[in-house]
């Protein structure tokens, strides 16, 4: 459970950064203040629209200060090394898409904790993993990553479904969790290696 | 109340369907998880809000998994019958409309039972009625209809400050019920069939 | 104490003026429902995703009528002075500044009060004094005020911050507030007068 934690707070860090990194590419101005926000919202949203949704208080950067103190080394780290992070941008992805998958799981496994029904925890979970990012870009004037980017969320939706399948077939908690993370981890990676995409759809006759 | 219960499940699955089409109508690329997206966003959003707002614990689509299960048939009736489902958006629309009456009087109603002040009472039902249409939109990067079409959200205010009124009359509630939904649905017919519009406002002298 | 609720009162009229005129400026139509909902929206919504952060239930606009009595009569007296407001646009953009100070204020005296953890404490107070601003902006499909402006966020962040310092410092909490108060107001009135800005970030080598 230590380990997880550990995780958990790791993935606050990586995802600071990623979201940071994600408004900087766009065309807007950007100060300490800017990248401080957008990498706070990218790294806490969607725990925050999870648990105020459950009902789940306190909400977990508002009890732990960790959560808080990942997410100010995350702006430091960006700050200082902002010229070369770039160069760095396909380890930290490979990281964000970890971070990712680590947000999903945890966010279904404490829905189930919650006892909401079982669809109920798989969008939570998914939630948890795309919300941050959502609510950055549609301050940023955006549209949101998941309705731009091919399997960007699906990974997710379909990694918390297979949480919550595992879950009702009495997989033992720790290993279903290495398997769904490896999962949306192992799905997103072959997903953009190889281009897959949801057919689009046409609502003409 | 069993009958306003299939009522407001009904709802669900009209909303999102019409929630997955209003965004079908736009420049953006559509697969399926964009259709099941915004149909989900559209049907639970507002309620969530203002549920969450009043720290209404749990939230109806976390509790009741039924709310969700008309979310997925809404979202498949519209993948089956994407390529006729435009021809009916006249039925639909009309659905719509008796829908989002039904969400605002649930609202105002769900409220009053909270025991807030009348005035919140009323906001929180129109809330109810267009704040999943809000989120929509602007996470698709588009000025919510509220702001475009006239005579969108009044005629929810309006209503919901009819069943404050007709409440404090002690006007039996299923009667209540019923008048409000009727006035909020024929009020927004009207409106549109006869181009009603409240007069623009000019800021300069 | 009572002195705090009547400007806090007095603040959230002024804000709901400042939040309509702030969308007036706008190419989108206005009716009295669009000043009424930007008004609206600016006035509580920093409040409220506060409150709802914290699980402060009741929201204060939902249990005390004055701070919609206050909403409806900011609306009211931005519509029957619509034509004059402007050329008084100065003097409600230094009540605005002291309407923002007085939210940033209350908002990190009331997370202190819910143990909330320091650093939580010194983001939900900016949040309280510009998340309604934040909200009505991206609802417009605008970019936030505070990607915009130059020294925006950055004097409620400090602010905060200053009134968590001098509480830890055991300074008595009427003089915090008010020289915590003082010091927005202060920074933010300077910031403008000399066109103090943060450094842009440049993130390629």
């Amino acid at each position: 459970m230590s380990l997880i934690y550990a995780i958990d707070i790791a993935g606050t860090f990586v995802f600071t950064i990623s979201g940071a990194l994600a408004a900087s590419d766009k065309k807007h101005h950007h100060d300490i203040f800017s990248v401080f926000f957008t990498g706070f919202i990218t790294a806490i949203g969607g725990g925050t629209i999870r648990d105020v949704t459950l009902g789940a208080y306190p909400v977990a950067w508002i009890s732990d200060i960790n959560y808080l103190l990942a997410v100010f080394a995350g702006v430091f780290f960006t700050l200082i090394f902002r010229r070369y992070i770039i160069r760095l941008s396909r380890t930290l992805s490979l990281f964000d898409t970890i971070g990712m998958a680590i947000y999903v799981v945890l966010g279904v496994q404490k829905s189930i904790a919650f006892e909401v029904n079982l669809l109920a925890a798989v969008i939570l979970g998914m939630i948890s993993g795309i919300f941050g990012g959502v609510i950055r870009d549609t301050l940023l004037n955006e549209i949101p990553l998941i309705f731009r980017k091919e399997m960007y969320a699906t990974p997710c939706l379909l990694g918390s479904a297979l949480f919550v399948v595992l879950h009702l077939l009495h997989v033992e908690e720790q290993l279903n969790f290495i398997l769904s993370v490896l999962f949306i981890f192992a799905f997103r990676l072959l997903a953009t290696k190889y281009s897959w995409s949801l057919p689009r759809l046409n609502f003409r006759e």
